[in-house]
């Protein structure tokens, strides 16, 4: 960390400033030129608050050289994390295919779902039993009837099952059913509910949330991989700007940036990024092309019946065709689609 | 809610988005134009999802006519809200000033702020104490023994409690202690711990999420309303923006928006909107002269040494000009600044 | 154009709404709802500014129905626009790869940069010789110098020219050396520039604004296209938004959202749309997997010594590497890289 | 200027940057720390672009100490600038109020208007004559015969008039005419414009753009001071962001932001800032409450048959008690309106 010091600092407040990074249990390095004191901050900065700096009194600008998180860094772990689910791993060169019902709506619809994807090339099932839904007045999810629709559904089809936690008090009922837990978009920052999840063995998919920065969301997986739970993957969802021709901007740059910068797996969302069904394909392909590591996709048999998301929702044959073009750009990437095998559980659920 | 068919809509298409509204108990105006055919949904729209018609085949536009909410809407309550809060409320002529540090730090920091801040004219001491931080490594609060030091800085300065909750695990323990729970921006859509919130009688602050719009942070609202708790009022803390030369954008507009849509209070958060102690007087002037019902702002008698938002903290002279400057602006507006008088508890907790 | 009244029009709000879309020579549709009374002006609206409308007394919600281009939209003109480019068409089955340097700098560096170039495959060559640029005391470009040059670079190697026009007085001279005019994106909404275009028949690309949507980049092209010139390829450059991590947003879902709305092509510039060298293959090829008609890239022999832009300008050979990459997806897309002929110059200057 | 080169740089990439630093003619002041290697370049900085270091190699960071602009700062120029404008000066403690219709449309619109305001307390008259229209079939303005309009209520009411001008070819018709040139949101980046009006002496009304940062509007106002033109006023006029209740996003903070920046006088348009005639005076009193030295202001005899931005137009009355509400909080901030004088041109026009 270098503290530039304004060009009228006093030696006092010099001094005051190099206090507190020693008193950090750090090293100082001074430099002073023409223009401007500027003093390093030697040692573990990864969890030294930068905002602690920059109330000090003579400071202009505090800047980072080292990132503000450790175990999510690709300094700190430069191979490519694989994730194992069920009989496939991510993060490797098996592209996963996520799909299914924004929510679950029914023991049919789910079974049916199911069935469709796997036939069209899905690698596990997704499904929400617990629905964050900015109106009170929505349709808020069947809870645990719906985890045992899913279930039902994994034993059929030998998908693992991928669903929402909503709250720390869910993870219990949750770690006994899915395969994967699903971290939205709203809760990216809530700390509580990482830091409980931090302390499973089950995989997490950990979804940024709108208006999140790309370090924000590796600070978010660092929650969860600070616990001991190393089984993180991102997923970019949209973003939310000015534009409002589409639900969310996709941040396709940011596929680059996170492999760039962290090892773990980085999956892509076109259903939400987009918001519209006419969409979805042609961001599924840029999101491989731009070397993602997996889709989440929304399937629904009936969009027009969905309760939730129906105009973002792929019909199963629509899914089809796309899981047919995204396994054409993963072979020029030098990948494959992933296949799920018959059901085996890993050992998952609390450490 | 006005549904526009597609220029090419067939007449199964039409039927079919009828039957949908029927089938949601509504009634039905169908006005069929040259250029377009638009289908009128009469009745209880507020909780109905828009984005199940938008899904439907041949719809183009959906268009609200009514809002989604209800209850914190001032169509349906004409008149301004009053939010007791210990011998003052928020929302008429009185101007309430909730100041104090970002965390609790310890007995002597507390006291001494809420001591400082009642002589410069706060009318409620606000002070964290569980912290929701970006990164693991930071500090994150002192928990109850921080609820502890709070509650005897009140009954020393008869100042009523503002702290943070953070989840609906925590709730128990803040309604026995606080007189207004914080909920911030990171959990404005923690939908979960908002139901919990609505269940209580504890007046509430909300604050607008960082990408929330208005209408979305009415909708929050509107999940504590719906569960019988009508003592909330809402906060502009700055939205995120392209701009860097401060930490979010003040959406001052926010205030005349939100104060025409809904009858609750306003509040603003210069500290957080601007992020630096340069800017806060300012910014704190211009929010009573747009309209607000209050302001809170982060105060600590040593903002070098705090162990959060130091670079955004008032010390206490600093303050207490502040206080000064906004009271003439209030009286100008036709109102003051409210004043705290003896602690006397309101009957609030759970319902 | 619909248009919804408050719940508490008058009639004669209703009356006066209605004689203002009568002496737009518009129809009048009246529907008189339970909840709202909509109005329906029916014509050609594209041409009617809505705010006209939204700033009646009663008047509530103002909905567009019909989109405010016409020449631009494929409702008008439903096939894809073909924009002949010397020895091939950018919008068919061609993909156009333009590259070059951010500006030209030298005879030699944009010669020897333009045969690079070419070797790896691209289909016409940039430079800029007019530079927009932030700060008044940076390079602002070699101006008609540099044109001579690039024009030397187009005979030794039959690439056509592409470059930035940043004033109505440049035009003539522009006209006379490029074979495409750049509309950058800080001039997207310089009327007088699009009208003065317009009037050429030289093909253009016009860039979108950092903060344009989808809907303004179409209306700016219909101030060409309304001039006669139908030359008009849009391109996306990245939006500003929160992201920091990156120079600009890559607004990928533009593509299929542009591809829908509009006949013209579309081209991506990802060397804008990242900022970074590491970035720009990754979004060259999610370009084309979504469906883009092109790119342009920014390509330098000697990027530390490049006088603007070296932080994101390729050096040949990871372009050529990038090319091929490229060319394989285009290959899935059913599409293939264009290739320039020997020059030929076509019909182009002022109208 | 800093530059912190990656943990693995070499000793040659570390020669290479200072060579280049050298060339651009600075010191250069080398620290070796354990953690990084920092190259400050010490001198004339301002007119250096970062990006030319940032594309080196090895290069990690390129942070800048001081500002890119110099002539706008306050640390070049510490004292605030007056600028004067037909008998008062706006940057001082008068308050200028700039109102008038978003475009000239008659001789007896603008007439009627100019004395409108005048009554009610306006300092200046705006009016618009060429129009920045996204719609190429919308109005465009009445050209020099507004401007002649425009001349006569100035001379019947005194009032010093503002006019936007949009491109460099209109220069010499609008020195003529107006006292203020004022430069629109989507021009403040058209460098050739800010050229010429940098060779004029006639006071400028610069606009944010509805994306620019705060930097490159000072960058901007740089490019008109360093032609020698030092009569630059900055306006605020909102900025966009994903909040659509509002047309633009007031960014309020800019105004104390910019007063510790520059020297540069700040006015703020609450009518474009909003969009809505609702809340500009709202955000008027905001404005003036931050420190604002003046505002401008659309208003309009018949907001209902205005050719443009009738929704944000207020009616005279409205202006005339948003005028005294205004006039009541400068009074607190030390400041008063300030009053146009019988009309006595300054010496302006071409230097």
């Amino acid at each position: 960390m270098m503290i530039i010091m304004q060009a009228n600092a006093t030696p006092q407040q010099v001094e005051h400033v190099i206090e507190h990074i020693k008193a950090a249990g750090l090293a100082v390095h001074l430099s002073q030129g023409l223009e401007a004191t500027i003093i390093g901050a030697i040692g573990e900065t990864h969890n030294l608050p930068m905002e602690q700096f920059e109330g000090l009194d003579g400071v202009d600008i505090v800047q980072r050289i080292t990132q503000p998180y450790k175990l999510a860094s690709r300094q700190f772990h430069p191979e490519d994390s694989l994730i194992p689910v069920d009989g496939f791993h991510v993060g490797g060169d098996e592209i996963a295919i996520i799909a299914g019902p924004c929510s679950v709506e029914s023991r049919s619809q789910i079974i049916e779902t199911a069935i469709a994807v796997k036939e069209a090339g899905a690698s596990a099932l997704r499904g929400g039993v617990f629905k964050p839904r900015t109106s009170p007045y929505s349709f808020q999810g069947l809870g645990e009837e719906g985890l045992e629709y899913l279930a039902e559904a994994r034993a059929q089809t030998g998908l693992p099952i991928v669903a929402e936690i909503m709250s720390q008090v869910q993870v219990d009922l949750m770690v006994k059913y899915v395969d994967v837990l699903q971290v939205g978009a709203r809760n990216m920052q809530n700390f509580n509910l990482l830091r409980v999840i931090g302390e499973t063995r089950t995989a997490v998919l950990l979804k940024r949330g709108m208006s999140a920065t790309v370090e924000e969301l590796l600070m978010s997986a660092e929650y969860i991989l600070a616990g001991g739970n190393a089984r993180v993957m991102l997923c970019e969802r949209g973003i939310r700007t000015f534009e409002t021709s589409t639900r969310n901007t996709t941040d396709i740059n940011a596929i680059p940036v996170l492999k760039k910068l962290t090892h773990l797996p980085v999956i892509l969302d076109p259903s939400h990024a987009t918001g519209h069904v006419d969409y979805v394909a042609a961001i599924a392909r840029a999101a491989i092309a731009a070397g993602a590591d997996g889709l989440i996709i929304e399937v629904h048999p009936d969009p027009a019946h969905a309760v939730s998301d129906g105009k973002q929702s792929l019909r199963p044959e629509a899914f089809a065709a796309m899981v047919k073009q995204v396994g054409q750009i993963a072979q020029i990437m030098g990948r494959k689609l992933a296949a799920a095998e018959a059901y085996q559980p890993l050992k998952q659920g609390w450490a």
